[in-house]
């Protein structure tokens, strides 16, 4: 038995680098930037017009002109035409580039127009309404540093630059891998000793979130067929997120059957509630890694939530962080284990106040859909007071 | 021009019911249910050991006996056995259906075993390690209600009730417009007064996350071309988000070409930075809304994020709520613009601190990748103070 502190560093100690891989921009969106993103020219590219009116060279108007001939219209798109005649005026566009002769923008409002003339009604200042070339960014600057997740603003940033294909990290492998001969598909009606597959199902969808498409494998307590199925696993798979088999019965042969295949124990059972007989284990030739999660529900969620996600992020090039929310109930946190609590999170004039779940023991999955995540309680004879602040893991996109 | 709050409300008020649609449970992530679950059996589904050991009869333990022979074993997924004689004893496996003539069930940590017989060396508890049938919900209880968005734990329900289809709320049809001769593609090298297009790749992404895959139109600045092109999207689209041609310019034709076909604009113009050229409005026959926004990319991803996002959670069904943060830095407001700002939130003891991103412009999207959400200034002639409470809008996952 080990803590779960330790355990969550030896998990985190054995973080892979799975390289990278160029994917198309639109499949880029949640995946972490895998290369420096520079400039690829100055942004934005060409002294332009943040409004429509017309454009003048301002030392005409500063010596008292107020009444301008429209020589030409530009639009955006348009190359530029400058001044023939620096007393003339351009009616320009919002996007448009303005011409060299030209450092000044005068909006529709601040004008009248009649005849081909313009008439200002109200005094420029010089450079007004000119968003100028190179101001936000000059060409080769630094853009989007390696090792951030790509959301909405950054694919517009990327197709900015013309990045119609982008490097990503890898993400692992994995195959998820139900057990137990209780377990009878969805799709079927189980007797009354049975029960339908519910974790695969989770665990699927919660890799999804990560762009992570797994494969899926249901193994009978049957010996023979675990080794065989596992080996062929071993070998296909960067990651094995197991659940089910690894308690203490007769027929839990997981753990023994791994240690056969060459896999090391890193360790099994933490000091910790839901989710003690979490097995952790890694194959040297393969480099695969195998969380074996207990098999009833809210354990292999809170294990995969705890240990997994910061894994993957850790494993991503990412940081990992944790931070702290307010806990809006008491709770005793007696003995050694370190508890997983399912909370509910409240927005409380800028604060954050977990309020704990009602939950009926590990089996009861449908108190987890009233779960915004768990808050990790360390084991304290003084348990905990309302008020305390605690760290917390998110379980579902809160903001 | 029309105050923020008003523009708001007027989106809000047009939200519309787009029906259901069964879809695969793997395809359910991140949808909103639209119907209520309930339990198809009792849960757990039996008394359900849950624990590894032997299961017995706790009154024959009270009157004394301590060593019991083993009749048989039970495991996961097995029919239950009943003891033939009660001073029997069961091997029992955890999530085995305990048998009916069975009550109490200790781990082998508390037996000693040998020789077919098992020694009780810790007194039990009547009851214990058996997780009652029905103690969790009752079959026929809602375990989840509609219009609740599925997150992986919600997955894990709907599979264990048996759900391979479930009905959710249907996304709007949308297509995605940008305009404007100066656009050229992500995979163009632009002439010097040309750009790539970006805000239709931020938007993309953005839907994608919503689950909406929306089709892609690019609209040349012809006012014939525009309006055959923009009469089709009315016919096949609940929602136009077009980018760009929408403020005072001579060939900004759209405003005019929707009126034209029917549309009816709701508003146009909102005091806000930025963003202010917002155009919206709705077609009565074919009940399209059109958002038509500014083409600079903050501009485009500020409106989509303040206004789209809540239109559409209302839309679904969702309750739209907003939170507050605490502003890290201090903030002039003066005059009446309703000030959408880029912030980066930070965590600190459980409050949410919203700094201010340095940017420079509506047109400086770079900025957008250092933003975790717009906080919502409205005008206030004594300015924002830091540790003001503010409303908040998030523009990527940040928990």
């Amino acid at each position: 038995m080990i803590t779960f502190p330790d355990a969550y560093q030896k998990v985190m100690d054995n973080f892979q680098n799975y390289g990278e891989e160029k994917v198309a921009l639109k499949d880029a969106i949640g995946r972490v930037l895998a290369e420096d993103i520079f400039a690829d020219r100055n942004f934005p590219p060409f002294n332009r017009a943040t409004k429509d009116g017309i454009a003048i060279n301002f030392e005409v108007f500063n010596q008292g002109q107020k009444v301008f001939k429209i020589q030409d219209v530009l639009a955006a798109g348009m190359p530029p035409i400058p001044l023939k005649d620096t007393t003339n005026c351009i009616e320009i566009m919002t996007g448009a580039m303005v011409p060299f002769n030209i450092d000044t923008v005068i909006m529709y409002e601040d004008l009248e127009i009649d005849n081909g003339l313009a008439t200002i009604v109200k005094p420029p200042k010089k450079g007004q309404d000119i968003h100028i070339e190179g101001s936000d960014q000059k060409k080769g600057d630094l853009i989007l540093p390696k090792s951030i997740k790509i959301s909405a603003a950054e694919i517009g940033i990327l197709a900015t630059v013309g990045r119609s294909e982008v490097l990503v990290k890898k993400l692992p492998k994995t195959t998820i891998i139900s057990t137990g001969n209780e377990l009878v598909d969805v799709i079927e009606t189980p007797l009354p000793h049975q029960i339908r597959k519910s974790n695969i199902y989770t665990l699927d969808a919660a890799l999804s979130q990560e762009g992570i498409r797994p494969r899926h494998m249901h193994l009978l307590d049957d010996r023979g067929v675990i080794k065989k199925e596992l080996k062929q696993a071993l070998l296909l798979n960067d990651v094995l997120l197991l659940s089910g088999g690894v308690s203490m019965g007769k027929y839990d042969y997981i753990p023994e059957v791994l240690e056969e295949l060459g896999v090391q124990k890193i360790f099994h059972k933490v000091l910790q509630r839901p989710g003690k007989p979490f097995w952790f284990g890694r194959q040297k030739e393969t480099k695969t890694l195998i969380f074996s999660f207990p098999g009833n529900p809210a354990s292999t969620f809170a294990n995969y939530q705890v240990y997994f996600q910061d894994w993957l992020q850790k494993s991503l090039g990412l940081p990992v962080s944790k931070f702290n929310v307010f806990l809006n109930d008491a709770f005793a946190a007696k003995g050694d284990l370190t508890l997983l609590i399912r909370v509910k999170l409240s927005f409380d004039k800028g604060n954050m106040l977990a309020s704990l779940v009602k939950e009926n023991g590990s089996g009861d999955l449908t108190s987890l859909s009233l779960t915004d995540g768990f808050v990790i309680l360390s084991p304290r004879e003084s348990g905990y007071n309302k008020g305390d602040l605690v760290p917390f893991v998110p379980t579902r996109n809160i903001i």
